[in-house]
């Protein structure tokens, strides 16, 4: 009879947002007058800007002509949209050979993890995005060394108590702390894996909502990061596509496996193997996102986003929080020393009506954190923050 | 040093695509003043039907409003693109709970495996698509047990010379051969994997194209099904959606595990960990593929293609060729006995200046054999059909 995959069985429950679920209709089933605003969501909430919706509904209207009808993409995306990633994110330090176009940095994830099977140890910041540890887990993998990052180590992990491993997850700027690393911190972690022979994944979703100049948006801006990092970008967080579905991966030529054959091959394998592109409608807008236009009202997007996080932040430090990240990025870090993640979240829910993220959920060391994010109406957003201002609702 | 998977290096190399390229290019180096059409695409080529390019149009042009724009999906998808297709592809055979909107047959193919695990032994057809076996043998699979399916068992498998496996991938109607199986071959299939206790992955992506009032278009209009199979489908093939990534998954509430444990419960897990849900847009173009009126235009186009299946088979019978397929298939399956299949695709090469699928390509069985398919423009169809009864270009 046929089995369970044993590996399914090792993944621990599911519960982080079931639970936030529970709670909020536990809450609003004693309280149905109650209108509780969300500051826990990770989703984008702001249309799609006017050229670039444009594309998508072109994009979509020329599949019915028998001139712009295209089936099948080529296996790697669309040669101009890799080309204009190439020019447009990376400034031409990655050559559009090696970016390959997917539906998302997630699903990119779980195809990395089956490039490397199920042999491969791995590393990964804690807390950090739960799909790095489950995934990996699925796919038969049994060492995962946590990589502390928290406020003492200015969450960065402390790569010299660090334990070898063929991978290294490392996602700046962080989710869930918000927090980017500097260049230095990079060249580190890049001096680590050449030292260890590791190959580091580098997950760089929230890149664009980085501010300060000095600050790496991908790892290949670090030299040297060709020969031991693969990064995985999305355009979900930068345009609102998270619905839409649209990412890369870059695999550099240079990165090679032990016995000198390339990850690059094995990946166009996996890819071709088990993938068939991004959607076509979605590449279109892709493609113009990275025009001046395009570029310019997603620009626009993040400094909405941004003006978001400041006020919560600014707001939240006058008030006593103690609040880490924001500053590049989406995402706030908020500690409540010496007490449960979860108690927190209740305490929220109660008293101000806002709906967070329980750090734990992120992590162990997530414990005592809940993740705040900038994803949300302006008025929603204002209006937690006079709940939290007024001490009450 | 971070190991090459060696489940990689197991795979052979994929140079079905690559040859054919390859001896088309050279062929053209030779001969540039020459039109090649090809016979051998299996990739949809006209244009999507007016309703469902504009309810795509729409789907794109409302993410760009404040009341129309949506994020990250339903899990599972769209819930009233679950309930059309439990009721207009499974005539609420199968309940909208258990089906799970996705980006493709393919990439369906590809969590599937991961679900299994490595430890699964597999039986495939032979002849069938060859992901199958690769994205098993990515996986780390060990056991592929072929089903040979050629004229002399009508494209059935042998079922009392099989030997037991967890797992055993079945196509109806079957790509290569373009051969659907029949109610009774299914039944027989179902008793099978119950006697065994295996499971059945039913990929029923041609289903539409069945003429055959009498044959099955889902293995669940089989009794049993449910305690022993999952389904893949797909619109890329009914609607022209190759490009725009649509499909679904069916994995039953009462498909079980040796443990008693569900599949569907560890489907949802794979689903939700490296999966993110399939466009928006897209699943705006399903719902309105499953109306009445887009209905009409896709069994319009699925009329044009089969009619192209018929000029293609009529002819060639005529001219004398042992043709097998395309009765319920866009797909024909022709036989040069004693003959290799690279030497009669470069005959049609050469002499039709006609493009074909060696059969070979598709396993040992498809030695002799080339597949031709019905995608294709009208005129080119008829252009080529013409070459062969010339006798010459």
């Amino acid at each position: 009879m046929t089995k369970r995959n044993p590996h399914m069985a090792r993944l621990s429950a599911n519960y982080l947002f079931p639970e936030i679920n529970l709670r909020k209709r536990q809450f609003l089933a004693q309280h149905p007058e109650v209108h509780l605003i969300s500051l826990g969501i990770g989703d984008t909430t702001e249309p799609i800007p006017p050229f670039i919706t444009r594309a998508l509904t072109e994009g979509a209207a020329k599949l019915g002509t028998r001139e712009g009808y295209t089936g099948y993409g080529p296996e790697q995306g669309e040669q101009s949209l890799r080309e204009q990633i190439a020019s447009k994110i990376y400034q031409n330090k990655v050559p559009a050979e090696d970016i390959f176009i997917s539906d998302g940095a997630k699903c990119d994830l779980g195809r990395v993890q089956m490039l490397f099977g199920n042999e491969a140890s791995i590393a990964v910041q804690d807390p950090a995005y739960p799909v790095y540890i489950d995934g990996s887990i699925i796919q038969g993998i049994k060492t995962i060394v946590p990589m502390p990052c928290n406020p003492e180590n200015n969450f960065f992990p402390c790569l010299e108590a660090l334990s070898r491993t063929d991978l290294i997850y490392f996602c700046s700027p962080n989710n869930p702390t918000g927090v980017a690393a500097t260049k230095t911190q990079l060249q580190q972690l890049i001096s680590f894996a050449k030292a260890n022979r590791s190959i580091i994944i580098f997950d760089s979703a929230y890149a664009h909502y980085i501010q300060d100049p000095s600050m790496p948006k991908s790892i290949f801006e670090i030299d040297g990061a060709q020969e031991v990092a693969i990064e995985l970008g999305s355009f979900s967080k930068i345009a609102g596509f998270t619905g839409v579905r649209l990412g890369w991966s870059v695999v550099p030529e240079a990165l090679k496996f032990d016995d000198g054959s390339s990850v690059k091959a094995d990946w166009k394998r996996v890819m071709s193997t088990i993938f068939n592109g991004a959607s076509n409608i979605s590449q279109c807008g892709g493609q113009a996102i990275l025009t001046e236009t395009g570029w310019k009202e997603v620009e626009a997007l993040t400094t909405f986003y941004m003006e978001n996080t400041r006020l919560i932040r600014d707001t939240m430090r006058r008030l006593g929080y103690e609040v880490f990240g924001g500053e590049n990025a989406p995402y706030l870090w908020v500690r409540f020393k010496g007490r449960h993640s979860w108690d927190v979240f209740q305490e929220f829910l109660e008293k101000f009506h806002v709906v967070t993220t329980p750090g734990i959920g992120f992590g162990p060391e997530g414990e005592s954190f809940i993740r705040l994010t900038a994803f949300g109406h302006r008025e929603n957003v204002l209006l937690a923050l006079d709940r939290m201002r007024d001490g009450k609702t």
